[in-house]
């Protein structure tokens, strides 16, 4: 891989002369180039793209100071190019990195057929558009994400240019090698952490919390060996918003990290909402808090978002691109082409190898890949059909309205909740249940509202619905948001209430609960996993009398009348025979896999399924490892 | 284990105070206890063995500066004590340590029965004896490795305090792993390095060059990388004297390692002579030398040396002890107790399960195994018989001698060449040849001059000879020690020429053979392993025309008329029969075992055979692993 020296002597090169270069910039894995003359370069874009696949990298073209309009002129002429119907709701310019960020409520209409409206801001204002969306529930999560970026963009400006440099250093090495280390969710499920090493450069993917452990040692992943120096990372990838994926990145940033992370933007600000929420959680329960909200904000500031397929270079002998993951918004599986070539790995954190109603179905096709690392949590089991499981829900649903009775479905924060939204919304649509109202409320109300300012990342049904019907299934009317818990609907007409938690160890959904349980009308429907040690796991297991903690600190007896029901098969991860088929159906084959993210008995029985359908799966020469924490195996 | 501090209060609660203890030093693994009273110690010597059984450390009882006797009166006292058969050679007096050394050619005179002279003279001068051997060949290795080290007593007793107070630092962590990284000769054979790490310690294993490579990144193991800190190791433990395991220790010292080395008083001595040896050939040769003279020496400062058997802690949390490995002189097993027996390692190093006249059997019964690291030289290969490889050299000697030829030779240095005059020496003895003069030359004569210095380290046959009958086969009077290459004797009278270097890439082994190729009668002889490229394996393999190089540069053709012969089964490693029965006798039997120090090939073969006869080897539940360079596993 070239140098810096290398590729700002290319671009000169390569660029005429009447563009007027200014400066070069390293931002981040792009390069940007700041020119006196910017239209020279918009009517002669053939020359940035040969120059850019010449040189492998990504090139984007900015105005000089300069010639920039004052932002007072250019929100002006942004005012009249766009069509008012695009309802922009606000406009924010970053003078260090010479952009301007457009909010608005149809944002397609802001980028314009092919980019012709985007491509005319700029030529005429000199300001670089990022078009984003305003979602139609309104986020404050989104909101503060980007006020807060757009507070800091000296920092920003400044830290992206140490990022670009340190990506482009020069390779010094010829030795070469690839060494994958399990540092957590391996023989186990929770803290996931993989550190990827290579003569060169060291990359982690994913640092999450375990969920089982609320403090001390076994709550991270192994970050204190002396193989992993934060200051010399490179680069931190997260997969997905789960809190045992993502849960202990400020903790990076806490003990000394200063590089980027790099994640797809779905998840960036899914990722804060739940770090946040996790210091709130400890906070009320009083324990020690792992790092503090400023993390959060330093990390956000370190973000820096990819596209799925979006090739970035993320060290001088890595680039990473991620593909959908199916698992929830904004999962990727993370690719890393390493040593321009010499070896590729996939990283599938949590993935789905089926359609949800949500998410389009897992990538298992790649360019290349020599080495996988797979989650296997359901490596020793096999969930019900959906068909089967969505008309189970539609029957419960049925009978409890019957009787007049109330549906209370407790849902996890994300991905689960989103999915019964769309359930309960279709068959509400044709007609199998009957339209009562739908309550939602607590924290997945906020994820929800994320969920619609990133349709795109939606499966294609809801896209299109969205983008082309303008059709939005989380707005539609049977849907009610309120705050918290009410009385008056607890013991109100029958409806369906979706609360968080999902596991009934806080949140709205416990409080429902309470005031539901005595009435033998009443439903609850499990749809997701109960962790052991939690109030869901209890009553499903069959409890009947329970003991709640009351806010004034009081225990309160419940008895429970109401009937309890448990939906097994909206899950978000792949089961034993998706698992399988997301192998034998992969291209190209890995010549090894590595199982993670399962506990023991499901990775040794996957292990062992595994090697008895080698053939089948077309895996005849291919290494099955099952690695345990601080084993590193050298891949390359 | 407990801390310093906890173990300083211990020591002044057992002991009286009549003792009148000045200071408590930690002298790398031992605890020197400085007192104005030794006597009142010296006569009540069960309450030190006492305390020193309850802390569980070697503690050793020195004399107050204050109450020494000056130098001339100590010398005067020890002359007085010490019978005049012991024939003192010299007396070094170190102030540091409290410490006198008496070269002796009788060391056992010195000692006395029981050590009764021995205490007698710190009684008496209250300086603590330190007794060797001036051997009966005279060394210049041992001799200027005692005088660097005596010449450096105020440094030396600096860093002993520095690694005692390192050894005993408080336990920090609860979190307790073990995991063993492969740095060197795992699927090949060369460049020997393991690293153990702990939570709270690392070691590294054998630090060894690659004799196949004579520069560049494949020369070293991968010390490089980040994982091991040379400024965080805190012990090196050399199994043995041969470069390939001890090759680069030098060089830690040049990039800033600062600690321990342990290892064994032959293997020392040894060590530094190869060392020095290499960066002669390689100055010769004009190759970049890897570290330089200087830090040979500040290895021989750092080196704290053991006897077998000898427990000693290296950390906080790990305790050494080697095993005899009957590979040559000196050479070891470790074995590493870490965590209080949590977990037990031996790392076998080269090892001969098998008598040679040289060397005891290898030892295979250790307290407590979990994984064993175990060479795999010979993991496909079995070799001949011993006895019959002594018949056949003894049928050669004869033919050749009958014919009025010389018999050429060519040894290793270290342990193939020291072998092979106990077999001349015994069937001279024997009368199985006819007495003609041996001549030795070459590096391997200052080798055996070292090994007349440790006769304890040698086979119980060769010791008791030495020690009791006072009879030593390398000084035996058909030995004629020569210096380099002489004509008279390569066109004289019948005779055995025993000469470096064994594999006749260099040496008086050469000169010999070039004079001695073109006469029928003469024979060339290999007793030892022939490298890929040198030009004893191209004659091995049956070239009869082969150019030389001369001392001037020009080449020369030499056409071979001597006789070539290859004697198998002089070897020190076990072959594939040695090493299954090693396993099949041990005990206790380990859960991991790691094959190392093999070609990828030999290693693949006899984890095969090892799988095969698990039953009848008592390996049933044995994980059997055969690492790549650069993985690490975890072992507990």
């Amino acid at each position: 891989m070239a140098g810096r020296l290398e590729l700002i002597a290319s671009i000169y090169n390569g660029i005429p002369k009447d563009a007027q270069i200014t400066r070069i910039e390293f931002e981040g894995p792009e390069i940007a180039i700041y020119v006196k003359n910017p239209s020279f370069l918009t009517n002669n874009t053939e020359v940035i793209r040969k120059i850019a696949k010449e040189i492998k990298k990504r090139i984007v073209v900015k105005a000089d100071r300069s010639v920039r309009k004052n932002e007072k002129e250019a929100l002006e002429i942004i005012k009249n190019i766009v069509p008012p119907e695009a309802q922009i709701a606000d406009v924010k310019f970053d003078e260090d990195l010479g952009e301007v960020l457009i909010k608005a409520k149809k944002p397609g209409l802001v980028i314009g057929k092919g980019g012709l409206i985007q491509q005319k801001i700029f030529m005429e204002t000199f300001w670089k558009p990022e078009i984003v969306r305003e979602p139609p529930i309104k986020s404050r999560t989104v909101e503060s994400v980007l006020t807060h970026m757009y507070n800091e963009t000296e920092y920003r400006s400044k830290i992206l240019k140490t990022f670009g440099e340190r990506i482009h250093r020069e390779l010094l090495f010829k030795d070469r090698y690839v060494r994958v280390t399990a540092l957590g969710a391996f023989q186990e499920v929770g803290r996931s952490a993989v550190l990827v090493e290579t003569k060169e450069s060291r990359v982690l993917l994913d640092t999450g919390v375990n969920p089982s452990a609320s403090f001390g040692e076994r709550m991270y992943p192994k970050l204190d060996i002396d193989q992993l120096r934060l200051e010399d990372l490179d680069a931190v990838v997260i997969t997905h918003a789960h809190l045992d994926h993502c849960g202990m990145v400020p903790f990076l940033f806490k003990y000394g990290y200063e590089g980027p992370v790099y994640t797809t933007s779905p998840t960036r600000d899914v990722m804060a909402l739940m770090q946040l929420d996790l210091l709130d959680v400890a906070e009320k329960e009083g324990r020690p808090l792992p790092y503090s909200a400023k993390e959060v904000r330093k990390e956000l500031l370190h973000t820096i978002t990819l596209d799925y397929e979006e090739v970035t270079d993320i060290a001088p002998d890595i680039r990473l691109t991620f593909y959908n993951a199916g698992h929830i918004i904004g999962s990727g599986m993370a690719h890393l082409h390493i040593g321009d070539g010499m070896h590729n790995i996939v990283y599938t954190g949590d993935f789905k190898y089926a359609r949800t109603r949500l998410l389009d179905k897992a990538v298992n096709e790649f360019p290349k890949v020599d080495t996988i690392i797979m989650e296997t949590t359901y490596g020793k089991q096999k969930q019900t059909n959906r068909e089967e499981s969505e008309k189970e829900l539609v029957d419960i649903i049925n009978n409890t309205v019957n009787k007049g009775g109330k549906v209370l479905i407790p849902v996890l924060a994300v991905g689960r909740g989103q999915e019964m939204m769309l359930v309960i919304n279709n068959a509400i649509k044709e007609k199998l249940i009957p339209e009562v109202p739908v309550y939602v409320t607590g924290l997945f109300d906020e994820v929800t509202a994320i969920h619609t300012a990133y349709p795109e990342w939606l499966s294609k049904e809801v896209r299109d619905s969205i983008l082309y019907r303008d059709e939005n299934p989380f707005t539609a009317p049977n849907f009610k948001r309120i705050e918290g818990y009410r009385e008056d609907i607890a013991h109100g007409e029958p409806s369906i209430i979706l609360a968080t938690s999902g596991m009934l160890n806080g949140g709205p959904a416990v409080e429902f609960f309470k005031e539901m349980a005595s009435d033998a009308r009443n439903s609850l429907v499990f749809v997701s996993y109960q962790a052991e040690g939690t109030l869901g796991r209890k009553i499903r297991d069959g409890a009947r009398e329970v003991q709640i903690i009351n806010r004034d600190g009081r225990v309160e007896n419940i008895t429970i009348q109401m009937e309890i029901k448990s939906v097994e098969g909206f899950s978000g991860h792949s089961d034993q025979t998706q698992l399988l088929k997301f192998l034998e159906h992969m291209s190209p084959k890995p010549r090894n896999i590595l199982l993670n993210h399962g506990e023991a008995s499901a990775i040794s029985e996957f292990r062992d399924l595994l090697n008895r359908n080698r053939k089948r799966l077309g895996l005849w020469n291919t290494n099955v490892y099952a690695p345990t924490i601080l084993d590193s195996l050298r891949v390359a």
